[in-house]
């Protein structure tokens, strides 16, 4: 354990603000011999495609709120104890009540006292809340992490270089689909988006990565998913890092392509006042899973000097806690509770 | 440890509803010599007391709705493995958005899983959130816990026999004041009812109490305060549990003195729109305290089979989260930040 105080930590990842939060490996596993080859200029590289993905995904966002719609904010910050970020965010637009796109690039020693929280994985970021409530709420994160030795981590204005390969590293992330009205066209086409682009870097991807999703988005004292799945994976190692930054960059890549055109067809939808408290009730039920169990916004509010406003963005601009609330028999709200009670594999 | 195996627990409260998580005490007290009279049917008398107090406040806290107002749906339920409870919620009157006065008598065997638990605290429980951004949020919750020999615990439809005095038993509760909107007359008025009834009692509790409520309702990662303050007790069992009984119902019957005035003062005050979007943003940390920090709560969550509607009752009907949101300069929003970051006496 004494090892770790000697080693530096960089992170890269999209939608995630503070470092530690990511340190998502066993402990245990550094001082293993990597059979995989890593990439000595991963820590430059997935932070040049972050940057150029974040950059589409707001001008895509941005369309979609059309001719005199919401604009995205841009917060760029630097961390006193290394490492910066840019984080933009939308509210209260034509077509999102709250949307967040985040990147981060956060490099420190790893303090002895979070070795007993390496484990803890950070899930807060970039979602995107729609105003209306046939439409849904979306959330993706992908995240690159290494350690390296501490005499390894020069840092000179701004720009690291580094000598030798990282000692660790490993990729993780995933997207996933939140509607408050379920369409069943809109879930096959999200996970046939995603199960494609796993399908092209290994079969044994999707199968793996969306029963995950559905274990770990899961709120266990309401005894329902958060939402209708997509994939989560983390620690992702098992291959030479070109090999798995391709993938991640598959996944980034075909957002846009999984998001867009479920929102084209479901932000402009006419909808009641009851829909609107149900979108607002499933809203609370985001913020439970958010507040209650996601380890990585429970570990970020935890750490001292964490950026609160970026850890707690991904919450909904609104919400609703309503005492017994209950559907009516056989009514869509009923469906939609269905379906998250017994996740759905949709292709 | 095994003793606890072979105890049975019975938790008269108000304002709660699952029995373990009132379970405050250290184990380790169980087997104390204590000097303090236990009384052997307070048992009897505590429910009796709380639920004539739910009764007087429940139709207090109407009168204040108005006519055409709100009115308390009553919801009793038993719990299967043992215990009672009435949960009355106003939602979305004329002048409560939602308020909460529950009433709960569990008794149960400890399973040895709670052990570890046992200092988990419950703080769920009745709360009153007003539609007006000048009314101020009130949470109070009072309860009894007392540990006895599992064949000392027989239940005949309903009615209870008790044999011995119980092994263990204390009191807690308290009640505090969450403003949006400073008003120090509210404050102090709120502080002055509270003080009152503690001094007539015991002229160490008001000092000891506010000082306890300021640090428990204490939001670490906003660093500031969940509200104005209060008072909070916790294993109080230092005097005759008769006379404990006497300044719980003291705190108790003052409840209404305390928070009605400051309500007919506010509930029609004119606002803006601006202000109810702050009111929303406060009540977002109130969610922050209640799902992060709130032992009880935390601990509720975690149970199973727990009533998960009457824990989460204390949330507001609806809130808000709001991308780093600063109030202006020396606007009544900072001022009110400013109170919450630095705690002040009122009296």
């Amino acid at each position: 354990m004494i090892f770790l105080a000697t080693v530096a930590i960089t992170t890269y990842h999209l939608n995630s603000t503070t470092s530690y939060s990511d340190a998502e490996k066993e402990v245990t596993d550094v001082a293993t011999v990597k059979k995989p080859k890593a990439s000595p200029n991963m820590y430059k590289e997935m932070p040049k495609y972050i940057k150029k993905l974040q950059h589409t995904i707001v001008n895509e966002l941005e369309k979609l709120e059309g001719v005199g719609g919401g604009k995205f904010v841009w917060d760029s910050w630097l961390r006193p104890e290394g490492g910066e970020g840019i984080s933009c965010v939308l509210q209260d637009g034509n077509v999102f009540e709250k949307a967040g796109v985040n990147v981060s690039v956060v490099h420190g020693n790893l303090p002895a006292a979070m070795e007993k929280q390496m484990r803890a994985r950070k899930k807060e970021g970039s979602v995107c809340h729609p105003h209306n409530p046939n439409a849904p709420t979306v959330h993706f994160n992908y995240r690159y992490f290494e350690l390296r030795d501490k005499d390894d981590n020069s840092v000179d204005g701004g720009f690291f270089t580094k000598k030798s390969d990282p000692k660790a590293w490993w990729f993780g992330g995933g997207c996933d689909l939140t509607p408050s009205y379920l369409y069943e066209e809109d879930a096959k086409h999200f996970h046939q988006v995603i199960k494609q682009e796993c399908d092209k870097n290994d079969l044994s991807y999707y199968p793996k990565f969306k029963k995950w999703c559905d274990e770990y988005f899961y709120i266990p004292h309401r005894q329902e998913a958060r939402g209708v799945g997509g994939i989560f994976f983390d620690d992702l190692e098992d291959k030479d890092s070109d090999i798995i930054f391709k993938f991640v960059q598959d996944c980034g890549n075909s957002f846009l392509r999984s998001y867009i055109p479920i929102m084209q067809k479901r932000k402009d939808m006419p909808f009641t006042e009851e829909m609107k408290i149900w979108q607002q009730l499933r809203r609370g039920r985001y913020v439970e899973f958010n507040l209650v169990y996601d380890r990585g916004t429970k570990f970020g509010l935890a750490t001292p000097g964490a950026r609160i406003e970026s850890i707690l963005m991904s919450l909904p601009l609104t919400s609703r806690w309503q005492f017994k609330h209950e559907p009516a028999f056989h009514s869509r709200e009923q469906e939609m509770l269905e379906v998250l009670k017994t996740p759905r594999n949709w292709i």
